[in-house]
């Protein structure tokens, strides 16, 4: 990372380090847009109202001043003043209920944007990050299939950034109308009880949220069993879930006529679908995990964690849900359905842990060299020419010696030095190993990586598909 | 503009609106890539202490704090506190310093981000908006031809947003030695202060600058009226503008064998360069115009401002110059030269007076239409076909009537809608008109813009070329 880290949590890369984040960037965007999202972008500041809604988060906000209001910052409520977005869902929205005559319902949209926490500085934690997010939101009624069809363009997402040093990434999926349906045909009515509990699993174990069932949310001995048997379930299809299911709930006589099992039933099959149709991506790059409970008590349908293999202590790397209060206006609902990827703590994992590099510094693959200054106009005009066809071209600096002029090429990760004619062959390379043999008359251009050197005319030349792109490589 | 311009001064485009922003941004990056511009980002705020600096701006500072802060936010001095950045200079000079280690000399940097000004809301002012830059950063010695090239490469930019209804924009150029030296030829000393003076001349026209310089600069009248003709000379060629600066200094009896010419011909040579090479791209799209005085205090070379035919109200959209104290640590300096866009207030202008939009708000070229629901595998898999050949595709929302979701496609603008086979021929298109006539067996595709249906193999079918791409047209 650079040096620039020079604030704790506002990360900045070097100038290598963003191709990586840029290729990332570029490449969801692809996958976004290629299954029919629609970008948006919203303003980087919300209302104090706006943010302050969602409890849980209003302790990480930025607030702005003006620096004529320093001093008196309070004369404004909080609810009055800017902030800076803390997600991309709050402003999204607003954004949807301000513009909903505008918009056509479903309405898709992708959305990559750089959001901000003010927590406490600490280790590994970003208070400025990038996200990159998609939902769809309607206006009414929500068809279920999109509860299948979000987390499959990100695990296409996902898939993709596998070339830079992604590990196989796989969604656990859970419903928040199973785990209801579940525990009501057991009898326990406080669900958003016992999902609070069942969230705790990982951190104190079954015998401590056993008892925690029991103490806190009504339940005997065998309906706290229960529950975490179903915890417990996880399927890599929708046929074994199904199963699984069903004999958990003849174990425990949830009969499949109640009403009950028929609220389980609609989110058995929502999950038994999502599961189903990733196999086509990739098998097991969804699976049922009714252990997944987090935010079960604010979503209203599926939920989503990401995981990444051999990297479990990134947490979820995507999450998301189904919302269905997400933003509404009088008696008007917006349900929403949406996964959020944290690309920066992605990027910093590439880098750092995975090997993920630029193959160069700079997009351009060809210097054209300089032999005099006087001469400039003429590397110019050949860069000019290249540029004009498509090819990403800079001209030296300075008219050093030619020596001079291949170092800062192969520096930069410019693979390409173009030679101009006329004085080429003037000069011997650096170190006397090769030669600038160009003929008076015609140009030359040197791949400097494999040391190949060739004439070449600027109207037809072209690179090497190999050095043709800047492009990101896993070592 | 989106109703969502509703915190004043921070614009929010609709979706289809978006579209012209993100292909202007996309446009721009690829000119300053093919030029062999490295890409960069920079967090979004600053300490204090560096936003303070540059004085001009310092009023327009937008200050954070955290929740936890608000109430004893003055504990922290001003210049620990973290701002917004307000431009994407002030972050380049310490990202250069922090990085200059690790970054190869002279660096070519492009950064296109979302700046902020904390100023008083009013008309058309945007307090968040996108700055796209580029500038050359030297350790040392920065050589003149980049004051040549950089004016070069943003009217290239310029040149390709034509298309998006921009109008011809003349980038006007003046040298800070060119003026010096004529100046100083005349025997004035106040340099700084005359400029500030003939930076009035819009304003308050020529009698009262006369008057100024005078009063102001010590300036007698015949010294006052050399300077309002070196304003009044511009050039649209290098010839030219070297008979006129010269015919100039003769009648005012300044030596062409003197410290001041000399001065003065080394900024008029550049200058030249400058108006000569942009010829090449279009014949008068850099100008040479004496006139031009702003930040010529600060700057210590080349100057440049850019005008747009018919839009002068917009004032310059894209200004800079070179500045030899960009940034230093210790002993060791960093000169600079670059020129920055906003690019916010383009792609208003484009918007909302010359009549661009896109050509669809959704990127997808194809809505697969969905026979009934439990048939919408077999459209997902149409879908993801296309996909995986680079066709973006979009799958009807619901199982509607047919004329129900063509016109979805409609409203987004989704040129095609693919009829899977089997089930078409089912139904009449709403309206009656024409017909889904898919034979049993065969997939069948509509271009709903010319009415033409045909059959089509998912595996090779290929969108008409006209209909492939979301882009953006001028009416």
């Amino acid at each position: 990372m650079a040096k620039g880290a020079s604030i704790s949590g506002f990360p900045e890369w070097l100038p290598q380090e963003r191709v990586v984040e840029q290729c990332v960037i570029d490449t969801v965007r692809k996958v976004f847009e290629l299954n029919g999202f629609i970008g948006i972008e919203t303003r980087a500041v919300e209302e104090g109202s706006s943010l302050l809604k969602k409890g849980e988060t209003s302790k990480e906000i930025y607030l702005l001043s003006r620096l004529q209001e320093v001093g008196h910052e309070s004369d404004t409520p909080l609810e009055e003043r800017l902030g800076l977005h803390f997600d991309l869902t709050v402003p999204l929205s607003r954004y949807v209920v301000e513009n909903s005559g505008k918009l056509t319902f479903p309405f898709k949209r992708w959305q990559i944007q750089k959001v901000w926490r003010g927590e406490r500085p600490q280790e590994g934690r970003f208070r400025e990050f990038v996200q990159a997010d998609i939902d769809v939101v309607s206006d009414g009624d929500l068809p279920e299939h999109y509860e299948v069809e979000l987390p499959l363009v990100m695990v296409s997402a996902l898939e993709e950034l596998r070339a830079f040093g992604l590990p196989k990434a796989t969604v656990h999926a859970n419903n928040r109308k199973l785990s209801e349906g579940f525990y009501r045909g057991l009898g326990l009515t406080d669900v958003e009880g016992v999902l609070r509990e069942i969230d705790k699993l990982d951190k104190i174990g079954d015998d401590e949220v056993c008892k925690l069932l029991v103490s806190e949310c009504g339940a005997s001995q065998s309906q706290a069993k229960a529950c975490l048997e179903l915890a417990e379930l996880s399927a890599e299809d929708g046929g074994q879930l199904r199963e699984k299911f069903d004999r958990l709930c003849s174990a425990h006589g949830i009969a499949q006529d109640g009403e009950a099992y028929a609220l389980a039933k609609q989110g058995l099959e929502t999950l038994a679908t999502i599961v189903d149709e990733s196999a086509a991506i990739r098998p097991g790059s969804v699976i049922a995990d009714l252990k997944i409970a987090r935010g079960l008590d604010y979503y209203t349908g599926s939920v989503y964690e990401t995981f990444l293999e051999g990297a479990q202590s990134l947490g979820s790397i995507c999450s998301g849900g189904r919302y269905d209060n997400l933003a509404s206006r009088g008696n008007r609902k917006y349900p929403g359905v949406g996964l959020s990827i944290g690309l920066s703590r992605l990027v910093s994992y590439m880098l750092h842990t995975a090997g993920a590099r630029a193959t160069r510094v700079s997009p351009a693959t060809v210097l054209v060299a300089v032999w005099n200054e006087h001469d400039r106009l003429q590397s110019n005009r050949i860069a000019a020419s290249l540029r004009a066809r498509g090819i990403s071209a800079d001209v030296s600096p300075d008219a050093a010696k030619l020596g001079k002029q291949i170092r800062y090429a192969d520096k930069l990760g410019i693979p390409y030095v173009w030679f101009p004619a006329e004085q080429a062959g003037d000069e011997t390379l650096d170190g006397g190993q090769s030669t600038a043999s160009g003929k008076a008359g015609g140009d030359e251009v040197k791949n400097i990586v494999t040391g190949e050197q060739c004439a070449a005319d600027v109207d037809s030349w072209l690179p090497d598909e190999t050095y043709a792109r800047q492009d990101v490589i896993v070592e």
